[in-house]
């Protein structure tokens, strides 16, 4: 069908499609963007509804619809009588505004401050891809079993389960029950499901530390290295980071002591030092709690991998020393999934309110199927089998790559540890771990530098090897690719 | 068996129980407890694991595995020979930190300033009970079918949402696409996956914003009465608030101009002013983007609930008019369900690395297998259907709450308002609507009360009635609950 000639002038309107339905909306927007173009002019008179109707084609309804819906938004005025205007206050007060003292308008706003500095963020936090030694794939065996899956379907249609409404933002409470129980008995942990705060996991826990416990300005002790979230949670809080130093005990807290004793918290991954892996000796725990006593300080105890140790037994919580003073954070990250996103802070009674509030502030809580399916996965035993499943075959991995590091790569000196889900290897010297790092990853393989982690002095030069979502194989194969790559870089060197 | 005679004078080694299991643990931790209680002191002498075994009845392997232990924890040392000490070391740091200047130890860390603060917030931000008029409970009819769960089940079954890694967190690409294709279509947002961020929901969307971009000391403005979750971020921020007065038309443009026009960003409820229900005009959002591109300000466009609109056709999002000024938020909790906690912020290219920086700073992201479900129920057209039902049905709702509030309350002036899940109704003149809100708390009936969200000036008194959740039955009988509630507080106030 030919267009019908428009009667009147509105170019816009050359734009309704028949074959889109919709039509009032069409052309309601048609008319809008005329409007705020500047094509119809404020007062100038629209057709009637019956002879545009005509000229378009449209029933006479769909007219008098997107009329009136522009009316109703402030575009178009309905005038005594039948006629229809558009709207003469439609860009006075844009005017208005334009005669107002201020710059004059940009095409875009300038940055804030903070877009650089989270950007920042962003790089640092960046996940690695899915290749080894990237810590942390629960991939193959290593991943949940049949068990989960069955459990969960199971316990998502329960009409508990079920997608609701707004809940307690402290989190579920059979799974802080589980909680509980479970850090009782395997962390020497004294808690009641009352302290528990159910968390995206630490970096959520070590966030909502800082924001309750420090205000800006206030002293933070941080290890030295240690982990990258932690420093920008602390930098981003406004508190002055105090970094100190770890040696074969772990934390040297005489130092810091010397150095800065009036820290708010200390910061501190006593089980296993992120990222070298001694555990923080007993005499310093001791020492750690007194400091804490004397200053009126907390202590926040990120125990994050302290279930996969594969020697010994691990020490106690240092949270069961001293309940009042420290806080105490754990994931499900690294004995179930990353892509969970939960965990759970232990904090004493007299902060659980503010916990709960600043978690509230910042997305009112985590979803709730989930925490159902891990609160029934610990109750029926599911969750230390899998740790229990999952460690030996850790452990094997382990020590495949260790044999293998030996016997490819003598010259990588290995840091001890029997804990967790990856191992630091040092460089030889004048080997940039950063340099490496990114040669590495044209690879197929993924590293994590050492020195980012540390605050520059001394500069130590090493790698962080994840080896829990990979086979021996490809664990062998990856030392391979990582010692041709360092070769690469010693003859460059030696050039 | 009696028990034997300990050659050794160590009580607390009479708390290790044979029944138990883990005997080289429990014994560990006796010994460990009498060190760190000063039971026994530094230097004493063990008795020899050969000893140590006769006496408890125990094997001289869980001896030796329990004395080693506690050597790699520094608790004890091993002599030259075969003798073991309580470690000397043990205590003195401990007591060489009493030494130090400070205060003497207390049995408690002062609280934080923020514990009161953070406090507030969780009573601010409590989720009301599942009753009416709690707003958002997507229970029986409105609940997701049968088509959600088999869905998520057969999505989470697939290896793509199986439990995995770290992932990207901004939100998975499938689920931005989705939510990109639907914001284009139904609010002509402007838009690409790449601008999209997912969220908790729209209190994490305000969160990140006001994080992104304000400053301490900035000033923002906030509607006047607004959302009390987005004061609690914005004074979180250290931003200074400039509550803006809403009138017939939405947001007091021009007042805001004349008393404070330097704001950093507007938050405003464009689509359904949050609470009182009326959009905002065409001429004051033109004025409004005028306004912010003389300024170099950011407008945050909280959208929370326009896909519930029961007459006419919704105005376009304001993001739509200029995509490089506009954050814009919406959420899934008023469409599937809160429980989920997922939502979404579009945001200007430029700003998208450091929303996902910040995100991945307060955690990391949102778990991934729900964002793979509702990708998936969005892309298999669903979702769209599931809007459409609802929306039927909270039509119906609506309408009976309002002819049961007119017929049984005709006191209340019910605000006019064609959108949403919630309707507000006015209280005569003398009566304080939280002090009925906390007399219904007592009858099973679930308000808000208006005057909190108010800066106070005016002071407004009034109720938000939700009704998403609740057949008619229910709405009546809970009207004839409010009735008697009122009925008291009249008469009261006549006494």
């Amino acid at each position: 069908m030919a267009r019908r000639h428009l009667e009147i002038d509105i170019p816009a309107l050359g734009a309704i499609d028949r074959g889109q339905g919709g039509l009032g909306r069409q052309l309601a927007d048609a008319l809008r963007s005329a409007i705020t173009k500047g094509e119809l002019k404020a007062g100038e008179r629209l057709p009637s509804t019956r002879v545009l109707a005509d000229s378009l084609s449209l029933s006479r309804g769909t007219v008098t619809g997107a009329y009136e819906q522009l009316i109703a938004e402030g575009c178009l005025d309905a005038k005594a009588g039948s006629s229809t205007c558009v709207a003469s206050g439609l860009r006075e007060s844009a005017i208005a505004v334009r005669g107002l003292p201020g710059k004059p308008a940009s095409p875009m706003p300038s940055l804030p401050a903070s877009a650089s500095r989270y950007g920042a963020i962003a790089d640092r936090l960046t996940q690695l891809p899915s290749v080894p030694f990237s810590v942390a794939v629960p991939e193959g065996e290593v991943a949940m079993d049949e068990h989960w899956r069955r459990l969960g379907n199971r316990v998502r249609a329960s009409q508990a389960a079920a997608p609701s409404g707004y809940a307690d933002p402290q989190g579920l409470l059979a799974l802080r029950e589980a909680i509980a129980d479970y850090l009782r008995r395997a962390r020497a942990v004294r808690c009641g499901p009352e302290n528990i705060i159910i968390t995206e996991g630490t970096q959520q826990g070590l966030y909502l530390s800082s924001k309750v416990l420090l205000a800006p300005g206030d002293v933070a002790w941080a290890e030295d290295p240690a982990y990258p979230g932690l420093i920008s949670v602390l930098e981003d809080r406004g508190a002055r980071v105090h970094r100190v130093p770890v040696d074969t005990q772990g934390l040297d807290l005489a130092s810091a002591i010397a150095a800065c004793p009036d820290a708010k918290a200390a910061f501190v991954t006593p089980s296993h030092q992120y990222p070298m892996g001694m555990p923080l000796s007993m005499p310093r725990r001791l020492a750690l709690l007194e400091w804490a006593r004397r200053h009126g300080s907390w202590i926040v105890e990120d125990d994050y991998d302290s279930e996969l140790r594969y020697a010994g037994q691990p020490f106690p919580a240092m949270q069961g020393l001293d309940s009042d003073r420290v806080v105490y954070l754990g994931t499900f990250s690294k004995v179930l999934a990353p892509s969970l996103r939960l965990g759970y802070a232990v904090v004493p009674e007299r902060l659980t309110k503010a916990f709960a509030g600043a978690r509230a502030l910042m997305g009112r809580g985590s979803p709730s199927a989930e925490q159902h399916v891990i609160a029934a996965y610990m109750k029926e035993g599911y969750f230390e089998t899998h740790i229990r499943r999952i460690r030996g075959i850790y452990a094997e991995r382990r020590q495949v790559l260790m044999d293998t590091l030996r016997s490819e790569l003598p010259e990588l000196r290995i840091q001890p540890a029997d804990q967790g889900m990856h191992i630091v290897a040092w460089l030889p010297e004048g080997l940039n771990d950063v340099a490496i790092t990114s040669a590495a990853a044209n690879t197929g393989i993924a590293l994590r530098a050492l020195s980012p982690m540390c605050s520059g002095n001394p500069q130590l030069s090493g790698l962080m090897l994840g080896f829990g979502g990979f086979s021996a194989g490809q664990l062998q194969d990856a030392v391979k690719r990582l010692h041709r790559v360092l070769n690469e870089f010693t003859h460059r060197t030696r050039r």
